[in-house]
């Protein structure tokens, strides 16, 4: 795509992803959030309730309410604290307590308009009230909207692992409502770059090639695009969600650089670090990793450090224990969900292949820690 | 079935739901907890979790740990405290630290051994753990065997309802030993066997007057007796279940009594009556219901209540609230997973149609209530 414009009430993108029964469509343009066109798709008369966060809700619930004024019968809202610290199980239960209070039934649709939090959060209650009622998801950053809105994982966080308690639960229809981009701070559209850089080693170099030329341009907020990365992302992660909903195999590949990623998270704390920032410093890990390995060549690994950084994202893994950084690492590594009886199983980019799934010796991956993290 | 012996190396009963590739078998025998072929159908290899309670797992556990001592890579047992006000997040956080703790992988199995609170505990921490480990239920009261194992609906209470908080997950084989119903107290047996009655009204008059016959040997713990109930109930449940997994509609008619029984156990606090009990009386209020409503005649009415006297069961509900009794039990049926925006829906009993499902005034409902409840 060049840069020309996207005009607001230009063509709407539509990718389906295909899982029969529960099959349903991601839609990528302008203006999307306040258009009740958008939400045809859902099932209408029941009530509502748009579960937001305290930064998102009071820029754009409102605009979603309107639109969703004539498809339900009454719409609600909820906002929770914002932040990956509050992805926990007594958030959570704040949308029960306020579904139980209306006595919601099980009709009741929820939207989840924000980002990965709450869609995670407001997918896992929507799976377990009343043992399941619809759900849709309302995407607001680009971490949202190029991947964790999509596909149907949903989960809260446990002290000791990240998304340890969830389901997969699919949503009835993915808005993703390009101009709400425009209001993300700086630091939340790096961390999703890292989301949207993933795709390439994984899956598709051409659209690396693509990335290196218009970072620039993607930083900026440049809609066009922005347009392009969100679509490609989706489209790719449609392709492997509708082969391996359940992650039974190869859903495994778009966990690259998120076993470091999540003992970053776990090991500093929810928060402290952005999802897309560990996953980025995940990404140079598992990327030397891979060359140590013979996997990759050592271009390769330095390309991908050059696009991470004029992403605006870190390159370097924080030290989450002085004492035994890597030992620490490890550990936290060890109930990562890929790993089977006690072996941590490593997305790895092997050269002309895409990702692999391999176990790795640990004195290798120490090695690798203690030459990536920042003291 | 008359009264011949059921000798402990007996035939095992086999039953299948059938619900495609989550199929799974519910086996009915005697001595089958500590034999390893009750367990052939399960995964093997894996590291196992036996969840229990306080009260089942120093009677049990060892027995079953010995029969997987084979089958599971290692077996590790944690106990729960008994009783339904445990069924909590709290009381389910538990098993999710025991299984971070133990850096337990996707494919650890969990063995639920107890009573209905300990399999739908269980099962629900199967469902959401990592999102979703494989899970056996190993039921160890009469209630259980003949119902809440069966059919795969796990939860969780929330103050302001019961099963609230849940997930449709199948189990990967059902394991029903009767000679632990042996141990079982009075008040137990009883409590299971309401939910053996509600399968009379609701398909099956003939098994009705089965029990009718077989209520004294029920109660006396008589093995062939209890075999064929267990049996007669898993036959039902099992077809009710292949043609409505997920209660779009049929499987409705298994909740039966549970409206009215459901209010009594969040109205009274979780606990205070056993959900059998509760049910009894439930099923009481929603005889004469029917009876009103012209569905039902007196007769019917009192042979159930006559039924249920003999099997040691309530037929009268408590007062919940001394202010306003029916106005609270219709505040808690409000919140029922049957309920319609707003409108509550009853499973009733219809002459010669067994049991339908339909909203009904207020007024009249009121009028049920406060003739039926014990001051």
């Amino acid at each position: 795509m060049t840069a020309e414009t996207l005009a607001e009430d230009g063509p709407v993108t539509r990718i389906e992803i295909a899982l029969g029964a529960r099959s349903y469509p991601i839609l990528i343009g302008r203006a999307l959030l306040a258009d009740p066109g958008s939400f045809s798709h859902v099932s209408a008369g029941s009530d509502a309730l748009i579960v937001s966060n305290t930064t998102v809700g009071p820029l754009y619930a409102e605009r979603l309410e309107r639109a969703l004024a004539g498809h339900h019968r009454h719409v609600a809202r909820l906002l929770l604290p914002d932040g990956e610290q509050y992805k926990t199980w007594a958030t959570l239960n704040l949308i029960f307590d306020a579904l139980l209070r209306r006595a919601a039934d099980r009709k009741t649709t929820l939207y989840a308009l924000g980002g990965g939090v709450i869609g995670d959060m407001t997918g896992f209650a929507a799976a377990c009230y009343m043992r399941g009622v619809p759900f849709v998801q309302v995407p607001t950053t680009l971490l949202a909207q190029v991947d964790s809105s999509v596909g149907g994982k949903t989960a809260i966080n446990h002290p000791l692992g990240k998304n340890m308690i969830g389901a997969f639960y699919q949503p009835q229809a993915v808005v993703c409502d390009l101009d709400v981009l425009k209001t993300l701070p700086a630091r939340e559209l790096s961390a999703g770059l890292a989301e949207v850089i993933k795709y390439g080693p994984i899956a598709d170099m051409a659209f690396f090639d693509w990335l290196e030329q218009h970072m620039n341009a993607l930083r900026a907020g440049d809609l066009p695009a922005l347009a392009h990365a969100v679509k490609r992302s989706c489209e790719i992660k449609a392709d492997v969600v509708a082969q391996d909903e359940r992650e039974a195999g190869l859903r495994a590949i778009l966990n690259f650089g998120h076993t470091f990623g999540h003992a970053i998270e776990a090991g500093l704390g929810f928060g402290a670090w952005l999802h897309g920032e560990a996953v980025a410093a995940g990404m140079v890990m598992a990327a030397h990793v891979s060359q140590e390995l013979g996997l990759a060549d050592r271009a390769f690994v330095q390309r991908l450090v050059a696009l991470l950084e004029r992403a605006g994202l870190p390159t370097h893994g924080p030290v989450i224990d002085p004492a035994d950084n890597a030992g620490s690492y490890l550990e936290h590594m060890r109930v990562d969900k890929k790993a089977q009886a006690g072996e941590i199983r490593y997305v790895l980019i092997e050269r002309g292949h895409g990702a692999v799934v391999r176990a790795v010796p640990d004195a290798l991956v120490r090695e690798v820690i203690d030459r990536c993290c920042a003291t």
